[in-house]
C-alpha cells in the first residue's frame, strides 16, 4: 500500500524536513505534490532524487491525496484544510490553528497515539517546545503525578522559519564586523541577544507561545487544571529548543527511579553526566532526533521538586519528524 | 579628601570597567595602582587620561592603599585580600572567595547598605547574576514577602572574562564561514549554541553558579531559609545577563502594586509594554546602568505568583560600578 501525499509549505524550514523524513523514513509515497502558497509556487524541491516543481496550492489541490502535511501557517491551513479534508485527505496540520479544537486529535506518536482514534480527517502537529517538554513529562507524569511545571525556554530562530535564520546569519556578520544591524523579521536584534517575546504578545503580558505550551500540555495529558507556568524566550542559535524545566511531582519520586523512567521512554535520550561535562545541548540535536534530558537535580528544599534540562531539534521532532510519525499511524490504519 | 585605590585585576573585563566606573563617577582617586597576576603586568591602562603601567601583585603592592578592588578571581583574593587589609587597605572582593563569610559583608548598596558597618577591612561584592536579582526582590520582600524564587539565567560570556569574549567572536566568524570551531574558554561551543553549565558542575548536579546565587541570596536579605530553585546557563551574547523569575509573594499582591513599587525602587528601571513590543534586553545593557525589569505578569493559577524578566549589564552594576558604588559608601564614612 502506498500514497498520495502532499506537502504544503514544502519551500519553508519544516516543510524541507517534512520531505527529508518522508525519503529517510521510507514513508510509502506513491506520488509527492509539493505545495507551496504564492510566494515559492514555481520553484522546486528533490525527493527520492528527483526535482519536483512546487505547485501553488488552490481549494482544489487535494484532489485524489491521502495524506497532507500542512506547514504554511494558520491562515493557509484555515483556509485549505477543510477543503483537503472533503476532497477525501487526512490532514496532520503543524499550525496552531485547530490544536485546541476539541474535534481535532493533538498527538505525540509516544504519548497519546489513543487520541488519533478521534479524527474527522483533521489531525493537529503540537509546537515544537509543546513536544520536548511533554515527551519528558509523560513518563513522570504518568508514575509519580505532576503538580506543577514552571519552564523558560532558550528557542532557536529555525522555529520562525527561513527568513529568521538568514537574519541571524546576517545580523551576526554586521555585529562582527561592526556593521549597522537590520531588523526585518524580529521586533530587536536577535544576533549576540535575547528576545523574551515568542509569536504575539498580549496586552495580559503572556505570549502566544506561552498560551500555546499550556493549553497543548493539558491538552495532551488530558489534564485540563494542569498547572504550568511558562516563559518562552527566543536566543541566537540556529536549531535546536532548550529548556529549563522545575517540576514537582504528586508521590514522592527518587532521583534514580526518575532517570531510569526516562532512560526507558521510546525517543528520549538521557544525557547527564556533570563530571563530563555531559548535558544535552541545542548542536547536538542538528544531529540527534531524540529528545535529550540532563542536569537532572532535586530542589534543595522541596523532595518533591526536580529539575530538567530538555533539548531538542524543534525542525524535527518539534516539527516535521512528529508530523511524519503521526502519518505513518494513520498509514498503518488504512 | 581623596583615595590611594588599587584594582587589582586591572587588565580583566571587570577591572577594566571598574577604572572606568572610578572616572566616570569622579570618584576622588589621588592615586590609580593598576595591579595584575603575572599575566598581563607591564601592559598599561589609561586613567583620567594618562597611561599607567599595570604592576605586578605582590604582597607589598598594598602598603599605603586606602581602596583595593579586587577583580583577579578567588585565588588572588585568597592570596591578597588579607595582606592588603593588614597594609590598612579596605578591600572590595569581586571574586567568590569570601562571600559567605561571615565576619565579610555582601553588599549591595541600594539593598544592605548597612551591612557595610560591620566589615574588618574586607568587604564582598556579590556575583552578577545575584545583584539584578536582589535588586528587584528586595522591593518585593520587603512589602509582600517571598516564598518562593524560581530562576532560569541567560548569561552573556563577558562575565566568564575577556578570552571568552574572544571566542564567541571567534567561533561565530568560524561558524558563519563554515569552518571549524576550536572550544579553549568553555567545554563546548558557545556560538550559536546554549551552555547549562556556569562555573564547576558538582557531582550532585548543581553548578557552582547556581549554589552562589541561592546562598548570596539568602545573605543578602538575611533570610537563610529563603527558597530559592536556580538554574544558570551561558548564551552567545557578548554582555548582558537576562533572567527569567517566577516568585511567589506569602502576601497577595497585585501587578500594579508591583510595578509602582519597582519604578519607584533605586537603580531599578521598568520596561514593559507588550503592545510596543518593549522589554528589557540583553543588548540595551550596553547602554543602560539600571537592572531593567518587564514582562511583569501573574501566574495563571497562583494569584500570588508573579513572572518578571531582569537584565542588567553583567560588568558594570554586576560587578564594577557595585564594586565602586560600596567605594563610594566607605568613602563617605572615612
Amino acid at each position: 500500500m502506498s500514497f498520495r501525499v502532499a506537502v504544503l509549505g514544502a519551500t519553508g524550514a519544516v516543510g524541507r524536513e517534512m520531505i527529508k523524513i518522508l525519503e529517510e523514513r521510507d514513508f510509502p509515497v506513491s506520488e509527492l505534490l509539493p505545495l507551496a502558497t504564492e510566494r515559492s509556487a514555481g520553484s522546486s524541491i528533490v525527493f527520492q532524487g528527483r526535482e519536483i516543481t512546487v505547485t501553488r496550492v488552490n481549494a482544489e489541490s487535494f484532489k485524489g491525496t491521502d495524506l497532507a502535511l500542512f506547514s504554511a501557517g494558520s491562515a493557509a491551513s484555515r483556509q485549505y484544510a477543510h477543503p483537503a479534508v472533503t476532497a477525501g485527505a487526512i490532514v496532520i496540520d503543524n499550525s496552531s490553528a485547530f490544536r485546541q479544537d476539541p474535534q481535532v486529535p493533538l498527538v505525540i506518536p509516544e504519548v497519546n497515539p489513543e487520541d488519533l482514534a478521534s479524527h474527522h480527517g483533521l489531525i493537529a502537529n503540537p509546537n515544537c517546545s509543546t513536544i520536548q517538554l511533554v515527551m519528558v513529562l509523560k513518563p513522570i507524569y504518568d508514575r509519580f503525578g505532576l503538580e506543577r511545571i514552571i519552564c523558560s525556554t532558550y528557542q532557536s530562530v529555525s522555529g520562525t522559519g527561513n527568513r529568521a535564520i538568514a537574519e541571524l546569519r546576517e545580523q551576526s556578520l554586521a555585529v562582527l564586523k561592526g556593521e549597522p544591524v537590520a531588523s526585518r523579521v524580529y521586533p530587536h536584534q536577535i544576533a549576540f541577544n535575547v528576545l523574551p517575546h515568542i509569536d504575539v504578545l498580549d496586552a495580559d503580558g503572556y505570549s502566544f507561545e506561552e498560551i500555546k505550551m499550556i493549553n497543548e500540555t493539558r491538552k495532551i495529558l488530558h489534564d485540563p487544571v494542569l498547572w504550568l507556568n511558562v516563559t518562552t524566550v527566543r536566543v541566537p542559535v540556529f536549531y535546536g529548543h532548550s529548556e529549563s524545566v522545575y517540576l514537582e511531582t504528586t508521590k514522592e519520586a527518587d532521583i534514580a527511579e526518575i532517570r531510569s523512567l526516562l532512560k526507558s521512554a521510546p525517543g528520549v535520550k538521557v544525557l547527564d553526566n556533570p563530571g563530563q561535562n555531559l548535558y544535552p545541548l541545542a548542536i547536538m540535536s542538528e544531529r540527534d532526533d531524540a529528545v535529550m534530558v540532563g542536569r537532572i537535580r532535586r530542589d534543595q528544599v522541596n523532595r518533591r521538586g526536580f529539575n530538567l534540562w530538555i533539548v531538542a531539534n524543534n525542525l524535527r521532532k518539534g516539527a516535521a519528524l512528529n508530523a511524519v510519525q503521526i502519518a505513518e499511524l494513520v498509514a498503518r490504519k488504512k
